[in-house]
Parts: structure tokens; sequence; C-alpha cells
């Protein structure tokens, strides 16, 4: 990589001692054009990386470079971009010192997602730190917001599984051939997802040979689900959604119901949607491909697998791409939507570096292929 | 066991080969009042059943007893009750001369499942091979048919899927509480639901760490459901299902979302539905929690966990019962049920032993606890 | 079963909210000899059995059956036999009033295992809670010790490893054919071994996709192995051991490879030893089936697996049965055992129950099949 | 990547369906000096890369490039090296018309591994099928043979087990501190160790909460461990192995025990053996630390974990590294080595890339980090 030092980008990760800072490190240490100058964990702080992080050990730097107890302040001197990967509420609390210092920061928890600190209150049960700060946050999503995070100097990245599911139903909403007041979303995590949470919840023995819905009704993740539908819907949309943990390290499958809008004319006689020249019935195999290759054709990180295939997560694991499949049922003239990421890189520490790319104006994929 | 060897049932097995197969021969072999006089299998003919299945070459006649080219005639005279563990259009070819030699048959194939030889044929792409034997099944879900089970010649046991979707579903449609015209099921399935089927898709290294949907949209198990909703509801019913595969031998989660009917009050402050006095908002969850109790209280194989626990394959597995949970959700007003079953038990060949002990009169738990 | 309540033994479990307890509650549980009076974990104490283990809350009495707070004293009074299901350390201060007490008790941690107080401070790093009651406790291996263990008034169970590995060696130690200063074992196990430990290390995406040796090279099974060892052979015994996790719930599979004894002849042309008539080469293949037969024909939980097949966790998994298979290997003359388990069976709660029923006379398979 | 396309160097794989010949694609697609111009299959002849392997289906070319049918005469006139990823016996036939064609061929198969005719013999049943070319086949570990591979014409890689046998053994045999007549080694492999193979043993019910030890006592592998360790030390060894398989998609854990030569002294007080100044006991934590540093110090893909840390298959999982790790045990007086590798990576393709860049002149790690 003839990348000179100077054209590097600075860049500290706060809280990497989960598997999303974890994999945001390998990532970063991976980069030809980021130079990672410190990495804080309160748990870890005084071991170097290679000690913590033994699978990527033979990174350059990983001898050297020790974790540190977290100072905003300090960090701000030394990193132009820097990334939380906290727990929500703390990384908020880091933020304000971060911003105030001129730094810009890419937000991994749930702090900076949701717009409304009301709605925040609603779900995470306690007041946002910090709520002057959410009208300055851009939602990390490259494919929908690519010019504001471009410019943004905080951005919040989605969560897994709102990745998951605002991908594939986005463009079905822009184009207004969604019923939306009839949504509702299934997905299956891996437990990765669940962070490293040392509890008996997330033991080997109880999750292995194991599969449970969780979170059912209200799962935290509708408050930003919602509220990026309603703002691309200019109407308040509510939907239904209901996680299941399934026994994989890695990976999220959501399957998306949607009843579509104006289908007024019956299916054709094969049983698959034709267009048929009258406004009101367009959406048929050939629209919906259309619609999703207008949204994401030039997209380096979308796979758009049609009608004909599955997604899987094992086709994704590692990857940063979501691949995005869908299906026409005729009997019930609704349209399945099925997606599959890598919870810590599409979901998480991915498309927080994809964000970074954008940021700096590098190449999208760049540390990422 | 003081059971007298004459107060014992003679059975066989027809297609003892695959999982389910082997489950029922387990079982059977354990069973107090059950002699097990032949199985059979193309392809373990002249092995001992120990040799084949080593897991429980310990119990009593396992290293005498042979597998035996199928051959209906000769079983029908020497077992009272046949099951049949054979692939779908095959059984039916077993069941016509079993039953017209005078002995019972218990088929665990989808070949007797549907009333519906045009259902049959829409659904498994080929006539159905037996379409007089349609009227005389019995469909074999004890805790809905039990009477005509007790009587049946002929007993269909219900598929995986359908089973850990119909005794949730059907209180609901019986009370006519849910609006049948939109009802949608997610389910997620351990490997060996698909069988012991020796194809790349189902080897280790393409499932471990995968899942993926599959079978969308219209799914075979689709047929039996929906004749059994229509049959409950007295008006054809047609669902959104939506199975996946997931890494765990055995097990399948099902998640039902049922929009209902008249909720006309609008939900408390608390957002928990209550009991108002009027007749047309009487779903609430004391209600729910009747409608369950009323349907399930004394079944021995279902397990109410009501609107506070969740269903986990792992305290299933290897057991008969189906576990049934439920939440309202007041933000959409649907009811979500939540049900997990180990599929090769209540999902199958448990579910076959109950059935049997049903037919016989014994008690309904006898060789299954 | 017409087992009168008068016949059935009062048991109680101190400690059972781990793996081991938990499987221990559901044996005496589904014990037909059995009343099982009270179940003590501090953690779980005020809820029922049903709350805490939803996997049997099917089954009688877990709905009324309540944890409460350890109570040596008075559990000794209420119940006749007393399981121990502790922590090492914390189950010898238990045992001691018990004993005083009158009651009979079942120790499954290691407290009781080793005969010598400073073996044990060796390999445990404290001194022994007490020292008088080791002589009198008895190595719960019902295969070798079933007389003692019939009178015994303190049985300590053996651990995991120690089963899996002392079960096909000390037939071959008896009969003196072993080479006991080059006896290396090697085990692989699930998950569960370690316990319900809320450690990182056990967290599922830690282990799974993931297998590690660990305990290298002194685990404390060390201790009671060659203890068991030295005692049978009548001389100091040390061996190699090394322990594997691998990523499943339960089972372990021992490999141990032992150096023949007197193989002064070579091995015939087909590279198969045979009996030449030689007193110093007697070891041959038939020999060695000889030597299992002589040892575990009639034993109820041991299956010989010969030369021809391999030991499998999944056959064993649930049971408390061990599987033995061995092969001679004429290119190093030296015999390969195997051995396959579930470590919470037949490696812990299956024993411990196996013992109980040796104890009160009872059939040693009662509540095992 | 500023590689103009003249500097890149024209491969081909042959038998690109299984599990080697898919990681063989994606690394060759993905590394920075190669045009992959050919990949064949029969069973895919026709298909894209992309629709055969949708997990790199974005990579460039994948929807272009073509599986057909293979032709060693063309594909030698279109590729200047190439990569034979076929069942043994196969290779070697093609490898003929390769080799005469003036082609470089880097094989992935145990056709080439043997330099023993009448071994390959013992060991596959089957006589070699090009015995003239055995002499011209270089042992593809390039740790070991760097220089031979540089300028070889023929190189075969090693089998995934031996890999991870030799590289911790031979420094060891080199240095002569090895009792060649003791060696015995214990592997575990996940299930893609057996390539993609449609056999009932490797479904993912059958493997799945299974482990099982396999080959015992004359695995295959155990042809080339010991003619490398006989070239090494100059006479011939015989070893014990013994190989599970174990549920996990990739990874080979390998434990080794050594005995030490000359080792007379005792240990000393704190039982770690030192350096004496006496040659007869050399072997001290020291020296073992010295022995490896000196052997791979500079070697990119060998990281030394020393006696601290234990080996872990998630750490080298999709890396081309081997960990190594030791333990001298004072109670036996043996040396207990360890080692962790992706087995279809350092195990497999990875290895080959390795060569490959080796042969070439390439930078050792490009395409591999």
């Amino acid at each position: 990589m003839a990348v000179a030092g100077g054209n590097k980008t600075k860049v500290a990760v706060i809280g990497a001692s989960g598997y999303v800072g974890e994999e945001l490190a390998r990532l970063l240490l991976r980069h030809p054009r980021v130079e990672l100058v410190a990495v804080t964990s309160r748990q870890f702080a005084g071991k170097t990386v290679a000690e913590v992080f033994p699978r990527f050990s033979h990174l350059e730097k990983t001898s050297e470079l020790r974790f540190s107890e977290p100072d905003p302040e300090q960090l701000g001197q030394r990193a132009e971009i820097i990334f939380l990967a906290l727990p929500h509420g703390r990384a908020a609390e880091f933020a304000k010192p971060l911003l105030q210092g001129g730094a810009r920061a890419i937000d991994l928890s749930a702090d900076f997602r949701i717009k409304s600190a009301k709605t925040y209150r609603e779900f995470y049960g306690h007041d946002h730190p910090a709520p002057e700060l959410l009208g300055k946050a851009v939602y990390g999503l490259p494919e929908i917001y690519r010019k504001k995070i471009a410019d943004a100097r905080l951005v919040a990245c989605p969560g897994c599984y709102p990745t998951s599911i605002l991908l594939p139903l986005l463009p079905l909403v822009r184009e207004k051939v969604a019923n939306l007041a009839r949504i509702l979303v299934t997905s299956l995590s891996g437990v990765s997802g669940a962070g490293r949470k040392i509890e008996a919840d997330y033991l080997f023995a109880e999750c292995n040979e194991s599969m449970r819905p969780y979170g059912v009704p209200k799962h935290r993740h509708l408050s930003e689900i919602e509220e990026q539908l309603s703002v691309f819907a200019r109407e308040k949309i509510t939907i239904q959604f209901t996680p299941h943990l399934v026994p994989l390290n890695r990976g999220i499958i959501t399957t998306i119901y949607v009843d579509l809008n104006e289908m007024s004319d019956a299916p054709s006689a094969d049983e698959r949607p034709r267009r048929t020249g009258d406004r009101r019935s367009l959406i048929d195999a050939d629209s919906i491909h259309s619609i999703y290759e207008k949204a994401y054709r030039d997209e380096p990180f979308v796979r758009l697998l049609g009608d004909k295939l599955f997604p899987d997560t094992k086709n994704v694991t590692g990857t940063n791409f979501i691949d995005i499949a869908w299906r026409f049922d005729p009997r019930t003239r609704r349209l399945i939507l099925m997606s599959a990421i890598d919870n810590l890189m599409k979901g998480a520490s991915g498309q927080a570096v994809q964000c970074f790319n954008v940021m700096r104006g590098y190449r999208e994929t760049e540390g990422l292929l």
C-alpha cells in the first residue's frame, strides 16, 4: 500500500474490549489509510492489543499499542476521528468533550441514533445524557445518508437489526409501494449480537442447541427503525418486530412481510404479477427488481439476490455485505423481503469503517474487502 | 413394569432408517405396552437394530431384531398397528394393503394429512396414490382430535411445523378472536427436520454457522395448516408462512402474528388491555389466558408459559411437550404467539406414539415421559 | 411404578443450581424409589424447581418444591441420603455435620475422591477441610467398588475425566498387561464440563468454532486418576493427561495410549497379534477382548465396542453408559483405548444415582434407563 | 494495488468444487499478483464462479469466469502455474501432461507428498499413477523447504494434519532433542477437513453434538509425516497418531507428546529444568524457547505462543497462521507441543498460495493477510 504515513488519518477507539470494539480494532489496524493511535478499555488498561486479541497479534503495532484508560480530552487532541464502542448512555458522555475539542466521532452505541429525546427515554428508560447533540448526529447508513455522513461531525452507526431491516425496506417506502401500517419483521441473530456480556444467558451450554424469541413485543431497536421509516414516509410508522437468538457466532437473518399498495388487478394466470399498464398495479416482479436496482445498483456493499436465491449468513460472515432477496406471494399478495448481514460487520464495525471512509473521502471499500 | 406379554400390542415400523424412524424405534422399544415385532428398511435389511442404532444398543431385543425388507402383507398379519415412516407418496402405497388386511396404521408422512386430493396435487406435485383412503384418515393431533383418533383405522400424524402452529392457533380460531385473514407465521427449525437426507445442503459445514429462510412463499406444510384452520373456521383460510433452517439438531420455534378481532376500545393507560365489560373488546390478557387454560389445562403434553416466559427449544428437546407463550402488543394490537417443540418428538415420533396410546386406550403419556 | 411411598428413600440435594445439580434433581424427581424432600441453593432460595428448571417443570412436585438455603443439620434429619453438588472445599464442610447426624452422603465434588490429604493440598492448593473423613469415603465407581459402596456412609463420585479414563484402564492394570510407566491420555470435553461458571471463557461466542487444550501439564483430575491406578498397581503411577475443550454441550471422548508388557514376539505376518502359546506374549486381540469381557460382561452401564467400532459422544449423550473401544497398533505395539461418556451422567449425576441404587440395594439401573 | 496486468501470473485451478478448491479460488481472486484464467469442475461446468460460490460473488471477474471441464493440455497453455485440487489418484493423471507441457503445478492432493511409491501403495491401496514424478516433487512446507519450492516445477502441498504436526516437531528433530522412537500425536479436526463429501457421516445432525476418534491406528497422513521425520532424522521413524472429528467448521488442534533425550539430571527444586552446563541435559525451558526462536523467528506465518498461552482454533480461523505452544512436564519429563491451524488455510489452500508466492518470488504474505 503506497500510502505515505502523512496521508493516514489518526483515529482512536474508546471502549475496545467488546466484540464490536475488537472487530473495529482489527479493521482499523489493517486499514491502509488509518493510523490507530489509541485504544481504551478500563478492563484491559496496560495490556497490549496483541495480548488481549491474540487472533490478530501478528498485525503490526499490536505488540506496542497498549490499552489505556479512556481520557476524552487527550484523545481528542491525538486523533482526528474517534470511534466510540461503549454501552449506551456512556457514549454520550464521551462524545460531548470530544466534539467540543474539535474531533469528529463515530458512535456505535444507541445514543445518537434517535432524534427524539422523548423516544430515547421511552425505549432506554432514562433521560438522554446529551440531548443538545441529537440534532447534530447523522444516522450512519451510507447507502441512505452518504452525503450527510461526508460532512458530519457525529455519526451514529445504526444497530444491527435496523441495518438488516431498513436497507431492504427503505426503497419500497421511498417508492410508496408498501402499506406502512402493516409491516412485520422477524429477525434471527447469532449470539455475538448480545455483546461480550458475561451473563448466564449467553454461556455456551445455554445457547448451543437452543433457540428462543426475546424482547417481544418492544425491543429497543424499534425506536430507530420506526423513526427512520417515519422520516422517509413523513408519517408516524409503527411496526411489529420479533428478534430470536440462535446458536451461531455471527449473522443476522431478517424476514420482512410487506403488504403491497395498489394491487388492484388480479395476478395473472401464472400466478405471477405482471405489469399491466394500469398505474394502480405497478408492483410486479419486474418493478420490484427495478426498485432495488435503482436504489442499490452501484452500492459496493449491497448484493441483490433477486427472487431466485435465498440469503444465508454464511455468505456474509466476515464481510461488510448485505444480501437482499425477495419473493412475491400471489396467494397473500404480500412481498417477503429477506436479508443477511454479519452483525459485527455491516451491523456494526464494518459499517462504522464504511462511514469513516465516507467522512474522509476515501474509497468506500478501503480496508473492507 | 408388571405388564404381561399378552397385554402388549404388537407393532411394526416400516421405513425405520431415517431420523423419524429411529426415534420411533427407540420410543417403541422402551414402551412398556409395546412389542416391536418388525422394523423394515431396504438400506439396512439384514442388520440388527443394535448395529444400525448404537445409541440404543443396550435396549433389550435390539441385538436380535433385524431390519427386514418391507412386506406389507406379512407385516399386516404379524402386527396390530403399523407405523409408516416413509417418504410421501410411498406411504400411501403401503397403507392400502395394510388396511385391507385389517391392520391399523399410523402414518408419519404427508400422504393422509390432507383431505383434498386436489390440494395434495397442488402442493406435492403428483396425483394422490390412494385418494379413496383420504376420507378415512384422522389428523393425528390428540389435543384436537382425541376421540376420532381412538377409533381411527388410519391416523395421519401432522407435520412438525403444523403441530407447532396449529396448537397455539386453534384455540383462538375456535373462540373467534383471531382475524383469520391476517395470520403470519415464522418458524425456525433444526436440521434434523430435513430428515437423514444425504444432500450437500445438509452437510455439517454447510449448516453450521449458517441460517437461511427457504420454501418461501409456498412451503408444502401450508396445505395441511390451511386445511385444518379452514375446517375449524368454516371458511377458506390462507396464511403466510416462512420457515428458516438454523444450526441445531432438534427443535422448532414458531412465532405467529395474530390480528385480534373486535378490539374496539383503546388499550388502557398502562398499555395493557383490560376487560371492559364491552362484549366487543373481550380480548385482554386475562381472556387469552382463559382461552388457553380452557383448551389445554388438562393436556399432558402442553405447557402454557403465559405472557412472562419465552419458549426455548432446549426445554423441549428430547420430550413430547409443546411450550406455548404469548404477548399482546398494545402498540400494534396484535397478539404474538410463540411455541417450541422437538421436531422429532411432538413434531413426529412422539406424537405418533401419543396417538398410538390413544388408539389403544393406554395412558396417553405411556412410554413418553 | 407400583412402589408405595413408604418404600421410597428420602433424599436431598445440596447445591442444586449448577449443571450437575440440575441433572441430579431431574434424575431423582423421575426415580421411582426416591422422594426428593429438599433442594438447596443460595442463589435460587425461595423459587420453585419448576421456575428454575423449566425443562422439567412438568414433573410432579416441581411446582411445590422450593429451593431453600442449605442447612445441613435440618437436612440430615429430613433425608436419609444427601447428595452434595457443591464446589470443592465447600462440600467437606457440609459433609461433616451430615455424617455426624447419621445421614449418608454422596458427594459429587472433588473433596473426598483422594485418600491423601497431601495430594489434595498439592492439587487443590489448600488444606483439606475435613481430613479425618478421607479414610471413610469410598470412591464411587460401582464397576470397581460396588461392595464398598453398598455399605459406605460417604461416597465420593469420581470426576468426569477420571471415569472415562479409569474404566478402560483398570482391567488392563489388574491383568498386569500395561506398562504403567508410559500411560498417556488425551481427553476432549464438552463445555458443560466446566459447570455453569459465568466467565468470559465459557461464553457461546468464545467456545463455538473454538477448540483448545488447557490444564497442561497438571490438571487436578490427575490426582485421583493416579491415586486409583497406584492403588490397583501397588506402586506409584504417574501418567500424562491433556484435556481439551470442544464446542458441544455434553460428552467426553478419551483416548489412552498404552504400551503393552511382555510383547516379546513379533506380530504375525498379517500384522495382527496372535496367541502363540508363549506366556510372554499373551496380549493379542482375543486376550484384550477377554479381559474386557471378564471385567464388564455383566455391567449394565458398560458397552464394549471392541476393535471394530469407534465411540461417539452422540451415542451416550443423555445416558449413563460408557462406550469402550480399543485398537492394537502393530506398528508401534501400543494399545489405543477409546471411551465416550456423557460428562453430566456417567461422569457425574448419573453415576451418583447409580451409587445411590447400590447403597440402597435397588436395581442398579433404576431411574437411569 | 498498483500492479500492472503484465506483472500478474496466470493461474488455473483444476477441481475447484470442494472446500479446498473454493478457498483457493477465493484467495487467488483476491491476490494482487494473480490472474485466475480458469477454474474447472465437472459438476459445475458452465456455471459462473459467482453462481457456485455466492460468498464471494462480489469479487471482480466472478460473474464472467465460468467453470469448465478440465482439459490439462489447454490449461497448460493458458496458465503458468496450475493448482490441482483433486482427489488423490486423479491429481497425478493431470500433473503428467501439465508438466510435460511446461507448466508448473501445485498439487493439493496426497499424490506427490510421499517419495516412496511403495509407501504410497501401502497407505493409499493402489499403485501410484505416475511414480516417475515422485522424485521431482518438492514437499510444500515453505518454512522447511523454501529454497527447493522456489525452483520446483511440482510442489506437493502437505496434508492438514502433517502441517500441524511437522512444524512443531521438526525443530526438535533437527536439534536432536526428541526421542524419535516415542512420539505420540493426538489431533482434533473440524468437519471441513473431510472435504465436501456428501456422505451420511458428515451430515449436520451426525456431527453436531458428536465427537469421535477415527482412522486409528493407521491414518493415511502417517505416511507423509513419518517420511518427513525420517528424512530429517536420517533413520526410520514410526509415530502414533490419533485424529478426532469435532463439531466445528474449520480448525485443527494438534497435541504432541515428546520424550526428551539426554535429560540425565534431575529437574531443579522449582521443578523447572535448567541449563546446567552439562551437555547431556541441555533441554530446559530456555533452550526450547531458543530452538523455536531460531527456527521460526522470521517466519511470517508462525506465531510462537511459548509456555504460557494455549493455541485456540478461533485465533487462526480464516488465516494462514500456525500457532505453536509448549509445556515441559517435570512429572513425566515430557515436552507437550500444541498447535492450531485453519485446515483450509495453512492446512491446504493458504499454504498452496504461500508456496505460489515463493515459486514466483513474490512477498510470501502477498494475498494472505
